[in-house]
């Protein structure tokens, strides 16, 4: 019997995590592997390692349109760019860090909501109003986990987490770690469950 | 009938042109596609877009070592970090443009001998002795071969592939084109795969 886990790091903000959100369960459970969703804050990793977003580089970006329709039809997810994007999710986070806190089993029911608001229907996932139909989408009460995105707990939450990641290697989103052993992006998603089925 | 064909646009000096070299030609013939080996210089792309060496995050730098690993045992092939890493493969691309210029098929060859010495042997290949070698290899005189590197032809060559791969949306290695279809890094092969199956 193992007692591993995957701690699965994500940023609603990032496409990839978005991507990676979509599969990561699937694998957990081929593998047997529990699956702890770890909201964090992409850019405040960007911040601490120097690392920067892929879509500063133009040409950069553009591939990377054609690369996420080209995941997006291979997993059969619906993709949209999303027209604020880069987009600061500061506020987003620290709802789902405070959540984190409080009903760690509901980061993932909201997190999904919010992605698909941010990733498939072009909405603003910092807004009030995503942000309370993301909590209902998890079964929470929609002021109080509003009201998250100003409680200190769970702004000192998203630091520390943020802060653990990097010190733990981490320079970008999704990432996923079984131990000390890290995974960067949805394209090593394979890695990952190798890595696992090898015991 | 298609009359498509794979570029494959490689760097010696890039660890993940290393790794997709050593796969393409099984993926080319999976698919009935030809794969034409192209040399370019990454350090120009690089510079043309504003991109960066990933190891120049000093985080990116450490998981790229044990990502390669990870690729590496995957594909069976050996590994080992140059201790010249980065290293400036100027030299070594001029003669491979030289030898694309005047022998397009010996250039997979003499390539899969400089990769070998720069990714599993930890030697220089823009030294005279490892160029002479790989050449021997691609069945090329060698000192006619080392002289490419002072060509005016094989200088020109080397910047017109440059600027070529920029302009159709090139800012990294390698770099796979099927016409006006991109595909970027060893990890998106399986996107080309599905992308020629597909007809």
């Amino acid at each position: 019997m193992s007692t591993r886990e995957i701690e699965f790091f994500f940023d609603i903000g990032s496409s990839y995590s978005y991507l990676a959100a979509h599969v990561i369960d699937a694998l957990g459970q081929r593998t047997g592997t529990p699956v702890r969703w770890r909201p964090f804050l992409l850019g405040g990793v960007f911040k601490a390692t120097g690392n920067d977003m892929p879509a500063r580089i133009m040409a950069k970006a553009r591939y990377m349109i054609v690369d996420m329709d080209r995941w997006a039809e291979q997993y059969g997810v619906p993709f949209e760019i999303n027209s604020r994007f880069p987009l600061v999710t500061l506020r987003t986070m620290r709802v789902l860090a405070g959540v984190e806190l409080e009903h760690p089993e509901k980061v993932r029911p909201m997190a999904l909501a919010l992605f698909r608001a941010m990733w498939a229907e072009d909405r603003d996932p910092t807004s009030d109003e995503v942000l309370r139909e993301a909590a209902r989408a998890g079964g929470l009460d929609p002021e109080a986990t509003l009201a998250l995105a100003d409680a200190q707990p769970a702004k000192d939450r998203l630091r520390a987490s943020s802060d653990e990641a990097v010190a733990r290697g981490a320079f970008g989103a999704p990432t996923m770690f079984v131990g000390d052993q890290m995974f960067w992006g949805n394209d090593r998603l394979d890695h990952l469950e190798r890595f696992l089925k090898k015991g």
